[in-house]
């Protein structure tokens, strides 16, 4: 089963928005098992429009379309679409309800060409978008081709909500099911080597995927086949012989992310967390606090980064900083354990390093990072040696003391 | 003048990774007057690939293509062109060379799959990566079309260094200047009022583009001609007369992020800087630690999510926080004066608000946030009321806090 993903819009064309649709339409349809073949952008160009819908029909059993839906007259996909279909426009009444209803919440008053929103061809069904004034559209020929709003909150909750469950039961889709191991600190390939046994043992309706990032592997097992009560209790056996074999490096057992993980065995403990940064600069906290709800568990956080404040924010001693420098073991002990004391946590986490360009010397050299993690009992702290990259080296270290917390938990 | 880019590889049609090359390059692309006509991702397979290239090579004159130059057996770009022009393999020394010596700088063991890396199309122009082991290739028929590894920071050095300037003397284009000024807290359409005039008055040569992001917009001159001088005066001229309309707004006159023109015009100043943070939770202090250099201007910040440590690491007043809560224009004040005092700097900014989507209330729903700037004379303060995103109320917030730090500078 094969689908393709046609982007309609300038904006991308001219470089002014990033298309981070494609890859999260094609991520979900990879989990329902629907594989994307091309994911092409045009502009808003009627004829450069069809050409790419004559051209994915050739390829793919299924086409989705984003973009090009508003109210200005540059927006073209729908009177497109009804031209290559060879349909007539409708009004649409529920379509025009939801946008009546839209307006009068924000008070603003309605335009001739908000009205016109509400029009369809007249031989497609009409998907309702709760979330904004530009209906998505289901073409059933020979193909299916859907047309959805580019706004991505928009398109994503028609895509959950309508979209993938209807291409589920119009191609009579297997079952599908995943099961998500978070591993950090660990590369791809040294874990390759660890579980070899167990992949080489996955029988043919069980993929394994190594998904990469930054410091952490996610390895997503995915099974298919017609009983999901049968196929749960195999990948949770495969699951389990992962756990177990590469215990050390396993964060979470579920499709989150490394500092969710923290999060969650963190407020399942009642516990609670502060950060002191130096080289990460504040990435760390900003990582956790962009989660709703992590104030139970997070309390803040120190930047520090002048000596000047490792001292008078943390509590680090002057003359640690004299004798063995900033980025240290000493000192990102004396950072964790201030931390720990003046935020009243549980458990502190500390990072102190050189991010670069500038900075390094021979002794440490750019991407030299000291990470401590402490609670009311002990301090851990491990060396890391990165690269020359700022962004990377930030990146890597925030991976690294989110890693680090979850070793402390273990331990404790 | 048309170009398109092709980017290869499963990565992105798995939704592994977003595509961001495409972007940057079509930024890149029409700053020296080529427009994009089209962005293609396919997979790593040869039929696709080169029908793909057929297509491109019907609509534009330029096709640039990046991705699949990896060293492993799915990567198959390179043999797939040298198909597509009836080229033969040749070992190129020059990246043999490169290639050598990445390897001994890390100290790995080369193997045959590395060498082939250094194999080209023998009717190629070799254009040599510094940076990776994978050369960049420029065919050139009755079309131009290049070969780039997608490796971002490769394929930007070779896109700036070689591949843009060659375009320039290929297509012996026109001189294109830009001048940006990047405005911030007013909207697209309000700043498209006060500037219509000018607007209007530009000649047929120079084109205004408005580029709006959360809280900010930067509006971007672009002329055309032969003689840069005379151009670079006419952009000035217009530049100044917009910069003068909407002097209030302006917070840098050239194509820096938000962040950048507070820490440039503090560094002239010799100014330091700290943040205290509660419902932005270290995103601004991340924002700016992100820019090498910052430390001689930022110093650090404190993130403080509970009221506990908005008293014990601020010093903000148990009182205060009873009678008027966290969110308030009274706390907000306390936290800047706090941080000024406490981080020892010559400015402090504080936030503090509902991020959502949970604690809003009927007084202070979610997306309420105050926000303060202090300098040691006086303290500036100001109430926003934004949505219900926490992800955008958090962004905006950010860029509200940086316009509040230029507004305090330009007032002392």
């Amino acid at each position: 089963m094969l689908a393709e993903i046609i982007t309609i819009g300038d904006e991308i064309l001219i470089g002014q928005i990033v298309d981070t649709n494609s890859a999260w339409m094609a991520t979900q349809l990879n989990l329902i098992g629907i594989r994307v073949k091309q994911v092409t952008s045009v502009s808003d160009d009627a004829g450069h429009i069809i050409e790419a819908l004559q051209l994915a029909e050739k390829r793919a059993d299924v086409i989705l379309i984003t973009g090009g839906l508003g109210p200005t007259k540059d927006d073209i996909t729908k009177l497109t679409l009804a031209q290559y279909f060879n349909m007539g426009l409708k009004r649409d009444e529920a379509t025009l309800e939801i946008i009546r209803q839209i307006f009068s919440k924000s008070n603003r008053p309605m335009i001739e060409s908000n009205l016109r929103q509400a029009d369809v061809p007249d031989g497609c069904t009409v998907i309702l978008n709760k979330n904004g004034t530009a209906p998505c559209m289901w073409f059933q020929t020979e193909r299916i081709v859907v047309s959805m709003p580019g706004v991505p909150f928009e398109m994503k909750y028609l895509m959950e909500e309508e979209i993938l469950p209807r291409l589920k039961l119009a191609f009579n889709l297997p079952s599908i099911i995943h099961k998500t191991i978070l591993t950090s600190n660990i590369g791809e390939s040294f874990l390759a080597q660890e579980i070899e046994e167990i992949e080489d043992s996955l029988p043919d309706h069980i993929k394994l995927a190594y998904l990469p990032k930054l410091g952490q592997v996610r390895l997503r097992l995915s099974g298919s086949g017609t009983d999901e009560t049968i196929l749960q209790e195999e990948l949770n056996h495969f699951s389990a012989l992962i756990v177990h074999k590469i215990n050390q490096y396993v964060v979470a057992e579920e499709d989150i992310a490394l500092e969710q993980a923290v999060l969650k065995l963190m407020k399942e403990r009642g516990l609670t967390l502060s950060t002191a940064e130096s080289c990460t600069g504040g990435y760390i906290a900003q990582l956790i606090t962009q989660h709703p709800g992590c104030s139970s568990v997070y309390q803040g956080g120190a930047v520090v980064y002048s000596n000047e404040l490792k001292e008078s924010i943390l509590g680090v001693r002057h003359d640690t900083l004299e004798s063995y420098g900033a980025v240290s073991e000493e000192t990102v002990k004396e950072m964790a354990i201030g931390a720990l004391q003046r935020f009243q946590t549980d458990i502190a986490v500390a990072v102190t390093g050189i991010a670069g360009p500038d900075g390094g010397t021979v002794d440490k050299p750019v991407g030299t990072v000291w990470i401590a993690a402490a609670n009311k009992s002990k301090v851990i702290t491990r060396l890391f040696k990165y690269g020359s990259k700022r962004t990377q080296n930030i990146e890597r270290s925030a991976s690294a003391a989110l890693t680090m917390i979850l070793h402390i938990l273990k331990e404790s």
